[in-house]
């Protein structure tokens, strides 16, 4: 069993702007709280700092166990001293996006100050850029004006792509990884079937759980079971589970009987300790909004005009949740404003997961392009005075 | 609104053979009721008889208009006077699968004559092989010693298979149409994504809603919402709806925001009102169950050694729940073994869905691989005496 504690009982490292944030949906959020980590330290020129955006599950425990389940920091592999996004060398900041539900504003949390009642579905409906905007109050909180690297996959990599929109001059280098400039329509069918689970799921009750001490826990485990298929290949499908059973006997139950279900099934009600229903809801809705052409006359490159941000897009072969293709589209628009950008799709069969995974090639690239990136930026190297 | 009858208050066509049946699991089904329909006219020498197999959600009203729904029949682009298969040529017959909800023995079926009582989840697991069994008997109680063909598309394309697997001297051609000689983990993940949500659904009561007068009609919307999208290919979703809105702002709820959510609603919600929740688990287990080369000693090759049928396989390119990798290794099985096999990959961008939909090139298929088995068989052609 995985260690697993109260949500709420859980203090996190956070900063208050009692003035809020706007809205791009026009609410106003009268009190904005930002939860954020940060790994090494920062340069006394602020010069060396890099963000790290995390996907739709994921959290600001980058590179720490988890204070919930205990488990090893989402991105242990690609951060931390000597790792490719060196924490010798570089500041690394990570935030819980708003609307999640790690400690940043979001349907988990209270109201106002003054109240224990929390905002439940009445959270007001965010975006990806709103995302951005509450990281860029941490950074400039912070005293970073500028940001060497704003680094993040999947959703996160969503958001390096509204940084590098809504603020060219504030992003020196820029890494999406196995993302898109929208989000399909296939992908908001499966996070609309994700959405109906929750609604389906009678302690959901309409959003006010918390109230009632119930948590919407098969309709939510349900939602991670179907967005965890997507987040797998086929062949890594194949590769783990096959046809390999679970019971003696095929002719058994109506459920359980493969691996591959148990594994989902555990994959489901493990999340549901550590995730919280009416942010999902949250946050899926985000990605579905999100259509950088759209916010930019219909052009993604209109997105990134005159920019002079270095980009590094990575993709994975086997990635059918974000393709290749959507990868190469922005990279098409990046060459139509003469952007400086660079692009490698990773041979894996792992799946849009591989983000998060061993993929030495991946880590290598990244690790290059930092490199680079630095040499141009005129950044002291790793262990310099 | 479409029109939605009482299912339970349909009265079927159907055979009882009272004997019953003995399945693979083991247990033995002691009454077994097969629903069918017929097209056409069987000809004296009884040789131009046709078995349609359904898939999934199908069932026997192929090419007449379905008595819940009052939808035309699901494959009358296919089936009929005239058609690629010519009702005026051919005598057509198709059963409910056994496990089905529209008259054959299944879940939702009497445990015996006598009692009002349903099977619900006390009908035991059902294999494919199982199906093609009560097919059998059907085919045999008509008088048909030979079957000219049988076709199948998706679970329909397993019969198919198992048909000519289990009962080759039976088969004079088979048709197994966007299939696979086993699922795949992938296709069993989907559908148990879709099982756990069903029993996520308190109105399942432990498979005995029926009693208590309830369906679960949420947990089996959600089931058809999650296995709709691995109906269609992305390029599908892509082109029936992108990322068009429904809403008049964007920044709206949570839900019913993107046409592709209201229709995959729809999809979800229509589905409840003729199918029962437990015959969708008693099918899709069924499905998953199924492995030819399991049942072979490990080789699909075996499955077919020395058979004389003749077979036609059909892919469609964008089909990614039965890709054409799954129907190319069929035909490489079936040459190993040196049989009679022509394949056929469709290009198209519908998907899975494809065998149900107007796809001229495979009609023309289909119209002429029958044609040419009609030579061979030395059957009359159509219209003359």
């Amino acid at each position: 069993m995985e260690q697993v504690l109260n949500p709420l009982a859980i203090a996190h490292q956070h900063v208050v702007f009692e003035d809020g944030l706007t809205l791009d949906g026009g609410a106003h959020l009268p009190r904005l709280v930002v939860a954020y980590r940060t790994y090494g330290t920062l340069h006394p020129s602020r010069d060396n700092a890099i963000l790290v955006c995390h996907a739709l599950t994921g959290d600001q425990y980058v590179a720490e166990p988890h204070p919930l389940t205990g488990k090893p920091g989402w991105w242990e592999m690609l951060v931390g001293p000597g790792k490719p996004v060196d924490t010798e060398r570089y500041f690394v900041v990570c935030a819980n996006v708003l609307g999640g539900c790690m400690g940043s504003s979001g349907p988990r949390s209270p109201r106002d100050e003054d109240t224990a009642e929390l905002w439940g579905t009445d959270f007001p409906p965010i975006t990806i850029r709103d995302m951005v905007r509450a990281q860029a109050r941490l950074i400039a909180h912070l005293g970073i004006e500028r940001l060497f690297a704003v680094i993040g996959g999947s959703m996160g990599g969503m958001q390096v792509l509204e940084w590098a929109a809504t603020y060219p001059e504030r992003v020196f280098a820029a890494i999406p990884i196995a993302t898109a400039a929208y989000h399909s329509a296939q992908n908001i069918a499966f996070n609309e079937v994700g959405r109906q689970a929750i609604f389906a799921d009678p302690d959901w009750a309409g959003g006010r759980y918390w109230r009632e001490g119930r948590i919407p826990a098969r309709g939510l485990a349900v939602a991670r079971m179907v967005a965890h298929i997507t987040y797998l290949s086929e062949q890594a499908l194949t590769r783990k589970f096959g046809r390999r059973l679970r019971a003696a006997s095929v002719l058994g139950p109506y459920s359980d009987v493969f691996e591959v279900e148990s594994y989902l099934q555990h994959q489901g009600s493990s999340f549901v300790r550590r995730f919280d229903a009416n942010a999902y809801l949250a946050i899926t809705r985000a990605m579905d909004y999100f259509d950088l052409a759209a916010d930019h006359g219909g052009e993604v490159a209109a997105a990134f005009a005159g920019t002079k941000t270095r980009f590094c897009l990575v993709s994975f072969s086997s990635d059918w949740l974000f393709p290749t293709s959507e990868s190469r589209a922005i990279v098409r628009a990046l060459n139509r404003v003469a952007a400086n950008v660079s692009f490698v799709e990773i041979e894996t069969d792992k799946g849009h997961d591989a983000f998060l995974l061993d993929e030495p090639d991946f880590h290598r690239t990244l690790r290059g392009f930092l490199d680079g990136c630095a040499q141009h930026a005129g950044l002291s190297s790793a262990g310099a005075p």
